[in-house]
């Protein structure tokens, strides 16, 4: 396991201490990349070792990727390593089911190593606003590492979200708006009170869990790439990780070939991204009136857009928004024909795919996969008022 | 992968023929077991493959054991292969993480072997009687293999069984009654409807997915037994699935040892398996008036009775049941914490093991699994009102 060298800023490049907790740029407020020497885990021999019985006989999850994540003591609950399923209508399309992480969804990945490193720097106290599903991660994490989890959730989140917060003891507060106003809440309050604000990409360790994901969809498709990448994008956290990682195992050797179009995904009600991809714009403007039962979609404004829109455009993808409608329709569509029921935001995905195929954007014959975000069995009260 | 050879009566050992579907023996209603010729995966040289890259790049789950299963091709959804966790306050207590399958239970790995072996006799209507997430997985495995699934539910069953079954596009029927009561409605309208009902234990390939449950935590323990395994007992198909991998394994040179010691844990308000046990009988008695919150183990009289009490008695293990108070306080514990949400049923186990520890049965250094049978996001509602 490698030893983080420094944080380096992913827009001036400045380069941070990894010895004490960092937010985000000292100079230009940038998200941080974690940054190694990662040459003992260059060449494929080390690439095909992982998840070998010598590596490990147990449940080794995200930490089959140790080679190259932080040399920590991990804060684990058997996240990673999540099925990739073949559909039975096309087969060279795969569903990345991300739902069967801890707490029913991907945010597992990121706040396990977030939760992870700020048991190693001695933090006490974490704090993050949250659309619904990171407050979930992070209250189990918190709760795993002895810590106390302060979540600001807007107050129209999924049941299933609010009392699992407070099942794991985390302190709750719902709030009456989205979750920018969650997020002026934590950054107003957090330096009173002594909490660590683990917000998307102001904190640099839920991007590294996240890359966990491109790790493996390259390795489940035979260490090798897809056509194109369909991933539902609120913060957008995991597409920035996934893009992080495939820059790593090309340096690795573990991969080459051409990268895949990155397909950001978001819903008609709340779609800044495709908006400012539409636009040309490098960053996003915040989305008026944000509104969508793909409650994970509902960020007006991600911290990271201008990263995210580098990597759709770097990859010759796209950006694509669809109804809600449309959104449960092929929700409805993923259950009765593949036995699958999606979160709102990975039926997001599905139907992008099915845009994007009428549109002639792709070809059936491309190798693509959508990415479910989590288990629709977390958003029970929203499914079955649709369904 | 290997044929079956016949299916053997657990109680007569009469021989009925595998090439056409089963349900019981036809001579005395017991449950069959399936039986093959398994000499080609003796030996440690076949243990030791499972799992490489050699076998299987991409996810494998249940199909890891292909070896020891049905040579017949999967309907598979990922089902398999979940987390083992140790608990943070003694590392010899692991948690077999079931909630990592599809649909959210331990209810897949039964019900996708017994579609997936429907699938290869060419049924299409496949109906059962339910607490709940058979239900569920019976829906998602029925949708993924294009059969129609005719499901029977207690009204009172959680909110998430009742989505997810209208979601797979299932045709369910509420009763006002117990899973005792759906069972008598399947089997009196099956014959008529032209359905095949998969009901726990009189289809024999629901024990033979769940004996997966076995193998992989021999495996995740490194190929050794642990001391004791809580098995929370509704239909008990679990518990009896295990029991015949560790035969089967023995038989196969994979393991040695002292057998665990097997622990049936129910709950106060229905506990038919608890009472025979302790009047030293064999079968068990209609149990009046069930109720519990931990839905799964709403079953006042399984079917397999006989096989569990045998299956607990020859292990010197014993049956325990424990009140919704308690289950509901150690579901707490546990989210607050281990970071873990529990399902009621998972939370039985996890009372049954600090009762034993009290009551001196077990010592804190022997090691056990306890398993959590389901996700708690299946249990919003109920994990709601109660936390
Ligand atoms: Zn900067
Ligand atoms: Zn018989």
């Amino acid at each position: 396991m490698p030893q983080v060298a420094f944080l380096e800023c992913s827009r001036c490049c400045l380069h941070h201490d990894a010895t004490t907790p960092q937010t985000v740029c000292t100079a230009c407020a940038g998200s941080l990349y974690v940054r190694y020497d990662l040459s003992a885990a260059t060449g494929t021999a080390v690439r095909d070792r992982i998840g070998t019985t010598e590596q490990d006989h147990r449940w080794s999850g995200m930490g089959r990727y140790r080679d190259v994540l932080p040399a920590v003591d991990p804060v684990t609950l058997g996240e990673g390593w999540t099925p990739m399923l073949p559909s039975r209508r096309n087969g060279n399309v795969w569903l990345k089911e991300e739902g069967a992480n801890p707490t029913g969804t991907f945010k597992a990945r990121g706040l396990a190593l977030a939760v992870t490193m700020a048991r190693h720097y001695g933090l006490k106290k974490l704090a993050a606003p949250t659309a619904g599903n990171a407050g979930g991660a992070l209250a189990a994490y918190a709760a795993a590492a002895g810590m106390e989890a302060h979540i600001f959730m807007p107050k129209d989140t999924p049941m299933a979200n609010q009392v699992e917060c407070r099942a794991y003891g985390a302190h709750l507060t719902l709030v009456d708006g989205l979750i920018s106003d969650c997020g002026r809440m934590v950054a107003e309050r957090s330096p009173k009170e002594g909490w660590f604000d683990v917000s998307t990409l102001k904190e640099p360790y839920r991007v590294e869990g996240k890359k966990t994901m491109g790790y493996e969809l390259v390795e489940q498709l035979g260490w090798e790439y897809p056509d194109a990448v369909f991933y539902p994008t609120g913060g957008g956290v995991g597409m920035i990780g996934m893009w992080k990682a495939f820059l790593e195992m090309e340096e690795l050797g573990w991969v080459s070939g051409r990268r895949p179009k990155m397909i950001a995904v978001q819903a008609a009600g709340c779609a800044p991204v495709v908006r400012a991809f539409q636009q040309g714009q490098a960053a996003s403007q915040m989305w008026q009136d944000a509104h969508t039962a793909a409650s994970g979609l509902r960020v007006p404004k991600p911290y990271g857009d201008y990263i995210i829109l580098d990597i759709v455009r770097q990859s010759g993808g796209t950006a694509v928004a669809l109804s809600d409608d449309t959104i449960f329709a092929s929700l409805k569509d993923w259950a009765s024909h593949e036995g699958l029921l999606l979160s709102p935001e990975g039926a997001a995905a599905t139907a992008a795919y099915d845009h994007l195929i009428r549109t002639g954007f792709l070809s059936p014959d491309e190798t693509v996969v959508l990415f479910n975000t989590g288990t629709g069995n977390k958003y029970t009260d929203v499914i079955g008022a649709r369904v």
